[in-house]
């Protein structure tokens, strides 16, 4: 049985001296005993030296092969190293949306470059496929299909695709248009191969397919990916509907994680990374993560700013500082929690805008009641501590009291602000996202400060304050 | 051009009425002019009662095509709305790897019945499917593929996909078994479809697979697909090689997202959601919430614990507590940041336990640089407010340098602790996703405080306090 990580675990040494010693036989022998996905991951390990010394001798088709499953900085590294010969014949050999999704990475002189380096014919393929908006399925589209006539019998679809398949990335999928090119149907691989030779296109047709528009963004096609989930590719159209390339689930696929990804950065307050965690710069890091703790700390410090307004009730009753870590926190954990559910929800496309009164009603009954369960706790608490050992002095019921309301105040307001923030960013055109737990819960922090005091003003006035 | 969302909408009202009025004709008029995940879409926002009558009057296979595309509790209360004969006919028709999640979910004694209803054939296999572990990549796997001898030619195995193609679920890889049974090769469809039909397998062969262990965990099958990415279908083998089923990518596009989810929720303090956002109640919403705000509240008042502690110290200097929340907070949220990022790096399977050293190496030396920076912007603005307003009196820059140095502490703990919960979580057994960023915070609020006193009693035991 196949192990692909062992193998590679015991060939890469094997790999390295080949590429040292020039040994292009032993580096034939290991390109053909592992799968092209195995051959990229050691690839991945290789100095950038090895790395250009192996896309420069390994065969053309098996180097574009392989220069394809790396990531992206990767490749502009590689490209870089090797000879402009080679990296001609790797960006021709290309399939196309992998070549866009390098193109569209890269500085413009850069990519300027590489369209020279592109055959006539790709370059205007290119140059199209560069010209949808990013972020758009058009960028994620291939070309590359293949399109059959509704008179065709099954006999000669199998035959036309034994002639023209070779070059396409996907033969899961059979595209029907008309004579001018208008998708009119898509029909399954499987279709064919299981009606008689010579049963006509026409009887196969059930004219029902699910189409992108090439124009929409991105997430479109990963929500219809989602939901026909039988399907491997999806045909791309145009405003009238001709069919102009599809897009295969592989890309969907490493497209969902990066968001999922992006997503649970952000929660964490952290500017989504270029590279992988080991493989960013210790730099990168501080300044990806340094810029946001900055703007979050320069927010905080509103708190000292807000706590210094009742610097004088402080200093009468001590007593009330020691529950501001607890208030606060508890409405900002409240936020988090709720910033995350609707969050995930917009992201899986679970809530739109027009659901916002549903979920401001779910979250004001659900902060009051999460309100009112933290602040019997917290009552309790101050109930027991004083009847023990009279911790909070004579005043401990109003104490007492002051928390149990904070509670419940801070914990609605944190719930209700955590939910809002990310709809209400959607909504402004901006990236939900961003109103990542720590914004909420920094926000939450000052403004529980000020619900805080406030009640306690109204309920300790005169007696501690 | 089909756009299914337009089409429900329209065409909701009309099935609503075909099934109040029970019009069998307008019934079969609608199924048949929208594809099945159009029409599940519409059934799932049907009323139980109406959902019972759609799945007792519409034809059995595309009743059964329907009843797999919607969520799992959604089913269970199908199953329990209609005839004990549609139940029959509709379980024994599903595809097996969509019956065993199905049949896991369920209640045991529900389980139980359930089999009875099965035929002979498809109950051995449902219970073989069920024997396999808890989320292994068995209980994922669906059994229905097809294999070949590698003495075939291309004509007979297209032959033979003809005859036996039709309930596969997936016919885009074709699998190379030897006398035994054991998995010898697995060719893609397009391989067959692109040679000439008297070729014989052996000659399409490259020996080149990668198959996934039956009881190994569904993770292992998550990270295959993304690695071999151009693959649709992964075959299933038992520790023999013996080829016992296939798992496709829709479940794992839909597992994906899944676990996307859990972790999101996690790290936002929530635990998983049965059901999406507004599907869940109101009540399961409280609890889920409820459970780990309560875990998180009563962590944290240990703060006031804490700062009971220093209460000689706060009352001596009350400017002291002014600055508690924003030292603790800018703690929790670099821990926060530093959380997600290697939650998520584990998730990918970028991190493994071994890089433990290098992850402390790196957070250490990020944390310190962190905490420098926010230190210098606290001291910055103490010393400001000092020279403008006189604010923090005599000693104002023993306070600005307690401050600073506070925080340099707290945040490089923060980032420390955050980065290795999750590590070490994982380390134990336990879901790294359990280390959410609200539970970092929490402790680090209560060890922060007790950081930034012991900081302050040393600088100004004499002065202030």
């Amino acid at each position: 049985m196949a192990n692909g990580n062992l193998q590679t675990e015991l060939l890469y040494p094997d790999l390295e001296a080949a590429l040292e010693s020039a040994d292009m036989e032993g580096l034939q022998e290991i390109c053909a005993s592992l799968a092209a996905e195995d051959l990229a991951e050691m690839v991945n390990r290789l100095e950038l030296l090895n790395q250009a010394i192996f896309f420069e001798k390994v065969p053309e088709d098996k180097a574009t092969e392989i220069f394809q499953l790396l990531d992206v900085n990767i490749q502009e590294d590689i490209l870089n190293a090797v000879s402009n010969q080679r990296v001609a014949a790797i960006i021709n050999e290309m399939d196309p949306d992998n070549r866009t999704a390098l193109l569209e990475s890269l500085p413009q002189n850069a990519t300027r470059q590489l369209l020279s380096f592109l055959k006539p014919r790709e370059r205007k393929q290119a140059q199209r496929l560069l010209d949808f908006p990013k972020d758009s399925i058009g960028r994620l589209m291939t070309p590359d299909f293949l399109a059959i006539k509704q008179d065709w019998t099954v006999e000669r679809v199998l035959d036309f695709i034994r002639r023209n398949g070779e070059d396409k990335e996907t033969l899961n999928d059979i595209y029907v248009v008309d004579d001018k090119g208008r998708l009119i149907d898509e029909i399954g691989i499987r279709e064919f191969l299981l009606s008689p030779l010579e049963r006509v296109t026409q009887d196969i047709m059930d004219r029902q397919f699910v189409a992108l528009p090439a124009d929409h963004p991105e997430e479109e096609a990963i929500l219809a990916f989602k939901k026909y989930s039988s399907r491997t590719a999806l045909p791309v159209v145009d405003e009238e509907g001709y069919l102009l390339g599809i897009v295969t689930i592989d890309d969907i696929l490493h497209l969902e994680e990066q968001e999922a990804t992006e997503d649970i950065h952000k929660l964490g307050g952290v500017g989504a990374l270029d590279d992988s965690y080991l493989d960013s710069s210790m730099m990168a890091m501080v300044k990806k993560r340094g810029v946001w703790l900055t703007v979050l700390f320069v927010g905080e410090m509103l708190t000292a700013t807000a706590m210094g307004f009742f610097e004088k009730e402080i200093s009468h009753a001590v007593i009330l500082a020691l529950f501001i870590p607890l208030i606060i926190s508890s409405g900002g954990n409240a936020g988090s929690q709720a910033a995350s559910l609707v969050l995930r929800a917009i992201a899986l496309g679970e809530v739109q805008f027009q659901d916002i009164w549903t979920i401001l009603r779910r979250e004001i009954f659900v902060g009051l009641i999460l309100g009112c369960l933290l602040g019997l706790i917290g009552l309790l608490r101050i109930t027991v501590m004083s009847a023990l050992f009279g911790t909070y002095g004579e005043h401990w019921f109003l104490i007492a009291l002051t928390v149990y309301l904070s509670l419940i105040g801070v914990v609605a307001w944190g719930t209700i602000i955590g939910s809002l923030f990310p709809i209400l960013l959607k909504r402004a055109g901006a990236d939900p996202a961003a109103s990542s737990a720590p914004f909420v819960a920094t926000f939450i922090d000052v403004t529980g400060i000020v619900i805080y005091f406030n009640i306690a003003l109204l309920l300790l006035k005169g007696k501690l304050l």
